[in-house]
């Protein structure tokens, strides 16, 4: 699937930021596509581009209508309709993440049919995906695997991706939700996999590649998590992975939403994610931690992080506050998980002794 | 979905009985609504019923032909489409568990349309399913668990079922695959869920219910299985077990088809599949070893659980030989998992001393 940019961000009627997370992740991670957003009046939130309408929008050089608000339940609002239809007879694609399908909204699909646009559907899987075969495949992988969902999963693995890129080592970036899929223009919407064929997508998502690849794949869930566990271990087994990233946020407790399943021991979330990861790799190790501490002050972030280090012996970053140098320095200097100089191995976003 | 009977089991050309499991399922499990077999001139096995064909079947009672065997790859085979019309004209219902839909073969849907029958795509999830809560159901609930697929679980659950029934007991059979749908009638066919929603559809699986009703549910998959073990753990989450069955056939050593995946000893595969249980249900325990032993002469058979049970200390059984009374009378008498008097629990065909 590859969705021609640029992009103009479609925010809706949200009320909320966290509402527009994969606009907010567009932004953030690919702002070079974004051109400009698209607001109904009762839209409550601003990201801070420049507000278009759709023959500007086109007449500035966008390709693509972006959904880029994630309602719970996934559904195309009724007052959405109309202002994609618009854009669609104004000559601009669509693309959506959510679960109803844009081409099952008559207005929506007579209105791509008449125009010739494109409608892009990042979370219907785009081909069928064989059972999975437990081949060892040829380069390196990385997952991540969270303590909870919605805890920095894709940031950490985009901002590892990035690091790595800019040192001109080997590495891609894999997406497996709609916001990861829409930031790279590709990707397998692992939530919306048949349950089967899961681990089997996933081993499709990273093939065989050169020795010294790293592919970092965006986790799901966690196996934690009561409702998505089974997600997240057909991903960790049909990944592979050679290294794990423990994510997490900061004072988080419980498992977002469901107040009886506290979220255990990091210790316990590392451990059994190893333990079940060596099925399909025995030689699985975790790499590091990576913290969400949006919550913390910066000084607590930091004695945070490097609290972690101490007891765990690994590298410990935060992707957004101090970036995942640390944890490539680590994997460049061999990596094995001995505890190195502070400096190298705890992202930390200001040092002062 | 309620499939009408009585019966008319198609079996296609197949060569192999085990590429019948369906019927061999509805003939061990359902014998009742069994009339007969249809075969095609290339058939290679026979399953002692008689032959019938649509007009006969009709006349004495049959409602429903159905797919009976389950080639690898879940296709409706090219000759098998012209005898399936001539079913529906005859005025038969058809019923299957292929990943072909019935509906999606012209010649099929038209048939039907024409003669006013039905079909039923088991396989097909007939619901959209919630994502799961996490909360705790009222009754009691037994998760068959495999060592790998194809061990036995389907055979095991039924077998539990059908023992606590002839008891008295309150106990219900929960199908989570295409033969046992067909078996009761109802169910879901877990492994054709998106796998967001895998977990939530095995709590609906075994709603709330009486304090000391049974559900005896089937098990899909194993957690060692390299490409099924996210089916096995949102099923294992689901249904929030109180009581495991760990499922094996005496002699295998690695998972079907993959010849890189041995199958972990057998405490570390109860271990394993306790500590992942826990999350949803911290009261979980194994409750009984049940053993296919087709491989094995009656007397190894024996000696085979015996010594089992000896190392576990748990109810050992095999549902086709001894049946599951030794399990059943085991949970009758508290069945906490002591140790009790040989007779009572390990389900022996016959002793001597």
């Amino acid at each position: 699937m590859f969705i021609p940019g640029k992009y103009l961000l479609f925010l809706g009627d949200v009320r909320d930021r966290l509402d527009a997370k994969t606009a907010s992740g567009l932004i953030d991670w690919a702002p070079d596509r974004c051109l400009g957003q698209w607001r109904l009046p009762a839209c409550g939130i601003d990201l801070g581009l420049p507000d278009l309408d759709f023959a500007e929008a086109r007449a500035q050089g966008a390709k693509t209508l972006v959904i880029g608000v994630t309602p719970f339940g996934g559904a195309i609002a009724e007052d959405w309709i109309a202002p994609i239809a618009a854009a669609l007879h104004a000559g601009l694609n669509v693309a959506s993440g959510m679960h109803t399908r844009l081409n099952n909204v008559p207005a929506i699909a007579e209105a791509a049919a008449r125009s010739g646009a494109s409608l892009f559907d990042v979370r219907v899987p785009s081909a069928p995906y064989a059972v999975a075969s437990g081949g060892k495949r040829s380069g390196k992988r990385m997952l991540m695997v969270g303590t909870d969902c919605a805890v920095g999963k894709k940031y950490s693995a985009l901002a590892i991706a990035r690091e790595m890129n800019a040192r001109g080592m080997k590495a891609s970036f894999r997406a497996t939700g709609q916001t990861g899929i829409l930031i790279t223009g590709s990707g397998i919407p692992i939530d919306a996999i048949v349950s089967d064929f899961v681990a089997g997508a996933a081993e499709s998502l990273s093939p065989d590649n050169a020795p010294d690849h790293w592919d970092v794949i965006e986790g799901q869930g966690s196996l934690f998590h009561p409702a998505y566990a089974g997600v997240s271990l057909a991903l960790l087994h049909g990944s592979q992975p050679d290294a794990l990233i423990l994510c997490h946020e900061a004072g988080r407790t419980h498992i977002d939403g469901y107040p009886d399943f506290p979220i255990p021991d990091l210790e316990e979330c590392i451990e059994t994610n190893l333990r079940l990861a060596r099925r399909t790799n025995p030689d699985v190790r975790c790499a590091g931690i990576s913290i969400n501490g949006r919550a913390l002050p910066a000084d607590e972030r930091d004695e945070y992080l490097r609290a972690l280090h101490e007891r765990f012996g690994i590298p410990c970053f935060d992707p957004v506050a101090t970036g995942a140098a640390g944890l490539v320095d680590h994997l460049e200097n061999g990596g094995s998980g001995d505890v190195m100089a502070d400096r190298q191995i705890v992202g930390v976003t200001q040092r002062t002794n």
